[in-house]
């Protein structure tokens, strides 16, 4: 009997490393590959997948201070309730940082994320097409306070990071949209993947595509 | 005995979770977090351990097929073969890829990275100030073939990322470099921290630092 509990015991102790080392926690989250991951030939899910996945991505502006260069800088977003994402990227930015205050100048930025931290990229490097990326290109802008919008933003903001609702209210934080104008995901060999901006922003499917994948 | 065994079992069992959710596996690498963390004021060595400990980041440029408008675009990185990064990021870039080409007309780059991927940022949000982050922004140059630099940047490149030379040949891979004129981090509440493109580059404790915590 004894022998019987330590040799299921054995098992379990065999069977845990293979189940971390195929997870990933991200910032607290528990994320299961796998789950979810559309065909990589529906390039319009696998774009929504990808942004209703990521929590955090890069988003670059036209910098002002520095004359009309690019400059990145890595943000928090959310395209939606997990669940209930709609692809459009929205983001809570204080007037302290450079990206809020490039806006006001120049609307255009672009928005990066990548398939790495979701967790299924496996061994892949972060640079081989099969681990997808995926760049949102078009114009930032305000979303004024007391709106509809203002408030699916804030529920998509809050609700994938709760801490948000914490930060310092003297830091003028506004929320941020990206009004998409161009896509390029890359999700396998051959280069950029042909997906319209009409396309990504009716996918209807997303629904239950993210249900089951958003812890 | 039997029941001895069955309690270290249990032990191994109990622990074993704890082990794989302080760590982080990125694409097959175990990173340990909190080994050579730099002090939090230590704002030189902090910027030259986020560039020597991630493996990705967002390259943005200026975009031709888009006008200006800046491009974001997920890329593998290294400043150095494991335990001698030097600060510089290098990359292997396509001129099929967008941003090889933006760079043939204007060499202004920025390149963002995060401590998220590094897996030191605990269940702190990615925006959060304590959660690291590193934007590197100044001119994006081909490296000559043949010359001592191009040997470092393979060694810096391929050591990190073995599968690039693999990549295929007709697809004419070349090296970057990003010559650095600004330097943003953020690591703490407060906004950008001060380094100079000097501080940064003369930055002498980087082996030691790197040595005890790159696997």
């Amino acid at each position: 009997m004894a022998f019987k509990q330590v040799s299921y015991l054995l098992l379990v102790v065999l069977f845990l490393p293979l189940l971390f080392e195929s997870s990933v926690v991200v910032n607290g989250r528990l994320l299961l590959p796998n789950q979810a991951k559309p065909d990589r030939k529906d390039y319009v899910a696998y774009a929504r997948w990808l942004a209703s996945q990521n929590s955090w991505g890069v988003l670059s502006t036209i910098s002002t201070s520095m004359e009309g260069s690019p400059f990145a800088n890595v943000v928090s977003y959310s395209d939606g309730v997990p669940g209930h994402g709609q692809g459009i990227p929205y983001f809570y930015l204080s007037t302290l940082d450079p990206t809020a205050r490039d806006i006001e100048k120049d609307h255009r930025a672009s928005f990066a994320v990548s398939e790495v931290p979701v967790g299924t990229c496996g061994s892949l490097d972060p640079e081989e097409p099969p681990c997808a990326k995926l760049t949102l290109t078009g114009k930032l802008y305000v979303v004024p306070n007391n709106t509809h919008e203002a408030d699916i933003a804030k529920d998509a903001l809050f609700s994938k990071h709760p801490i948000m609702k914490w930060w310092p209210k003297n830091h003028n934080f506004q929320i941020y949209k990206l009004d998409i104008e161009n896509i390029f995901m890359i999700n396998w060999y051959g280069g950029g993947k042909p997906i319209t901006v009409e396309q990504y922003l009716q996918y209807a499917k997303m629904e239950k595509l993210a249900m089951t994948s958003f812890m």
